[in-house]
């Protein structure tokens, strides 16, 4: 009867301590002076080796199985909460400490050395560390697998989104698959159609950028009082869930970049903000998963942000704050502008609907590696090749090719397709969403998002990781996750059909 | 053979966890929105007890008890290593876990009970929170004074300055404070002789106070490679060791309050800065103690800064950043509102010369109390007569009296006399210093610090915890600590002589 309260305690210390590494990575990328990198870097592997060493403690299975035991005495919550401690559990006991170790020394090699790889378009350079960072994925795969009841690949899926598994993902892939490069054609066919884009010319202040993002972060729903927004070279939502750290890079050159990156990193924001108080520090309490995390940053930017019914709000509020004059400021040319199809080599840089095809080239490659079906010095070709396939481009050198991500080097294997998942799965919900609540469209045209949001909190964000994601996707859509809402969405906004 | 790298080993994993903790208590007064109070007091909370278990872990104690056994084999620079882990393990586990606890509980309660006492001049409504806080120190002073065969005072002493004793501060402070009543009104008798002071007319823009405060911070040593200059309401030199982050409060009606408090803050990071790089993450590497640390940022802002050398540097670069003119803007006008002498009742707000009188006073008090000798409830009438015997004014409130200080209600007792130590201890270097290296002074009037720094470096900031603080002041400066130099350095500054 005391294994689940004892559980409960030391979870909420890890999540503690989980909070306190988010803040210092946030800190990192932010605030810190570069001298302190070394000194960060060891508080940094002590604070998680503490939390693993508290996490697979000697008793924690035992624990576990007690309160299995004692399961009856618990309510759906607590046990939906002992689920999770199970799964965070067996994933980090399923890999022994030596191999976690080798691991985490592999990427750090391989992620200083894919900066000069990939500086030089030298995949050569980066071939041995990467092969070095594969063989020890694989072996952490196969650690996971055996402990899960799955395969390798499946469970370094699972790591990043619990549930998730190859064979749901490999039909939703091969659908969109199948229609990208003809949707991509037609697209850019139907864009020809429409009047030419003006430029819109800058410089646009830093200051007036902030300014103007933070007042879009508040209309969103952001709550400042429990987060920040700064600036990092690579933009991304951090911190901890109830200190909710966002940033972005401004260029004077281009506003939108830098509005959309705050719209979108606010999308993340409204989920980690969003779950339940009384669930903090609990693994209940966490984000269901990756996809979902990012169907909430892509619902916001993708599907809110760069509708119709939301430029007709920003076009005058961005023409006001820059003091731009003339039809460059438009809604009808800045939603050309946010909308723009343009297929090209670089996955960060890709419109909505060019997206998909750089993670369907990347999902297959990281399956065939994992599985064994394909070896890491044949990846320069096996990449560019289905680049070709996909998007009509022919990648000149491998820089902007299989060099361009960190992720591989950096030892998140399985991680892409959930950028996908999670653009089916904003579809999915958005429609859903405004099919529930006919205020939810007119009330982007004005700049209000509480009709959005409350949806969002009531169907997503509350439900933390009470529910899993098919769960939560049926009650909320009424179906598990499918591509359909995606491929009409994406018709109906490039095709306009 | 083993005990001593094992206990290595676990001090720098301390040693990490300190350095979190200093960061994410940086952030909380600097960078933290509001709301998330709750969850940093939880993470904080967590790291405490946590570096608080690894160091009283079982085996700690035998650890120890071993590496002493095998000193023979340890060199001297490892003997004082494994001399100060025995003093942190010592004062940590004296002190029962529930005793920490109730501890800290008592303090919190007081210190929020202590905001709303101090702005009403409430005492009574303190006073059982006060009472409670002191009996707990009391307890924790008897326990850590049986594990180190010291009285209850000289234990928490301890704490805050290793090898500090009340035996030795007892005839420092007599004879300070014999001095002092007569000193104080001599020195305003004198002042009386000098021209009037001309006021220096604001608003100082707050971008200026900050460029010129990071020059003066560059000129002084500090490396922004491993610190940083922020805002807090209260000011602070705080982070870790090798990211130093210190802090001040800006007033566009008074730019010379932020200009000296940066400089103080200065000092104390070159001491952090300054100790040996590769001693990081182990006992020997920390600062030897609160006087000393106090010396380090009193020696920069008063007898560095304040000095007539120095105001002749900064003189025309104030009056050139602020565009000022007039005499007001002369050495000698800056040199008198820098050293102006006014009793007062806010020690924070004193002047040097005044501000021993302050410590007097709560150092007597506070002894008295933890030895019985005093009970609580007569605090305020035993600290207005100490004010009015040594400042020669009648205390109005409480607030303007006993209850000025967070100190007491926050647990810091035994800390007081390390600020008039560390006053005295400046004087002592900077007079060692200056006769060491004639161009010490003549490099204060050109603003360049690099002949003091290398003195201080040399003699102090590299000796980390190597010395005990008597041994570092008689290799510093030929005799252990005096008040012979503070004293002449008074006379000299406020009476000319």
């Amino acid at each position: 009867m005391h294994a689940y309260p004892t559980l409960e305690e030391r979870f909420a210390r890890i999540s503690s301590i989980e909070d306190a590494i988010g803040i210092l990575q946030w800190d990192a990328e932010t605030m810190m002076p570069e001298g302190a990198a070394d000194s960060r870097s060891d508080q940094l592997a002590t604070l998680k080796g503490l939390a693993h060493e508290m996490l697979t403690a000697h008793d924690t299975g035992d624990l576990l199985d007690q309160a299995d035991q004692d399961s009856g005495h618990l309510d759906d919550w607590q046990r939906a909460n002992l689920r999770e401690m199970r799964r965070i559990y067996l994933h980090a006991a399923a890999v022994p400490a030596d191999l976690v170790e080798a691991s985490s020394r592999a990427v750090s090699r391989a992620e200083l050395v894919w900066r000069e790889a990939r500086q030089n378009g030298d995949f050569a350079l980066l071939l041995p560390h990467l092969s070095q960072v594969l063989t020890l994925q694989r072996q952490i795969g196969q650690a996971k697998g055996e402990a899960l009841g799955l395969s390798s690949y499946d469970a370094l899926l699972d790591s990043y989104d619990p549930g998730l598994r190859q064979a749901a993902i490999d039909p939703l892939f091969a659908e969109l698959g199948a229609e990208l490069p003809a949707l991509i054609q037609e697209a850019q066919e139907h864009q020809k159609g429409r009047p030419a884009i003006l430029p819109l010319d800058g410089p646009f202040p830093v200051d007036d950028q902030r300014r103007i993002g933070e007042h879009l972060m508040k209309a969103v729903g952001f709550d400042f009082n429990r987060g920040r927004l700064d600036v990092s070279l690579h933009p991304f939502c951090g911190g901890s869930t109830r200190d909710v750290r966002i940033t972005t890079r401004y260029s004077e050159a281009n506003f939108m970049s830098a509005l959309m990156g705050v719209l979108h990193e606010t999308g993340h924001a409204l989920y980690e903000q969003g779950r339940p108080e009384a669930w903090r520090r609990q693994p209940v309490g966490l984000a269901r998963g990756m996809s979902l995390h990012e169907s909430q940053s892509l619902l916001i930017e993708m599907q809110a942000c760069r509708s119709q019914e939301f430029v007709t709000y920003l076009a005058p509020l961005v023409r006001e704050t820059f003091q731009g004059e003339g039809s460059a400021w438009s809604p009808e040319n800045l939603h050309q502008i946010l909308t723009t199809v343009e297929p090209g080599f670089i996955r960060v840089d890709a419109d909505e609907i060019t997206y998909p095809a750089h993670i369907l080239v990347r999902y297959k490659l990281e399956k065939a590696l994992i599985a064994g079906d394909l070896q890491i010095q044949d990846l320069p070709s096996a990449f560019n090749d289905k680049v070709k396939r996909l998007l009509g481009l022919t990648v000149p050198d491998d820089s902007l090719g299989c060099l361009q991500d960190i992720h591989w080097p950096g030892g998140a294997w399985g991680y892409f397709p959930t950028y996908t998942l999670g653009a089916m799965t904003a579809a999915q919900l958005f429609r859903a969403a405004s099919q529930a609540d006919a205020d939810i469209l007119p009330g982007l045209a004005k700049g209000d998002f509480a009709p959005l949001r409350t949806w969002l909190r009531a169907n997503v964000h509350s439900k933390g990781s009470l529910l899993t994601t098919d769960q939560l996707l049926i009650a909320a859509t009424g179906q598990p996750l499918t591509a359909e809402a995606f491929r009409a969405h994406l018709r109906e906004r490039y095709l306009g059909h």
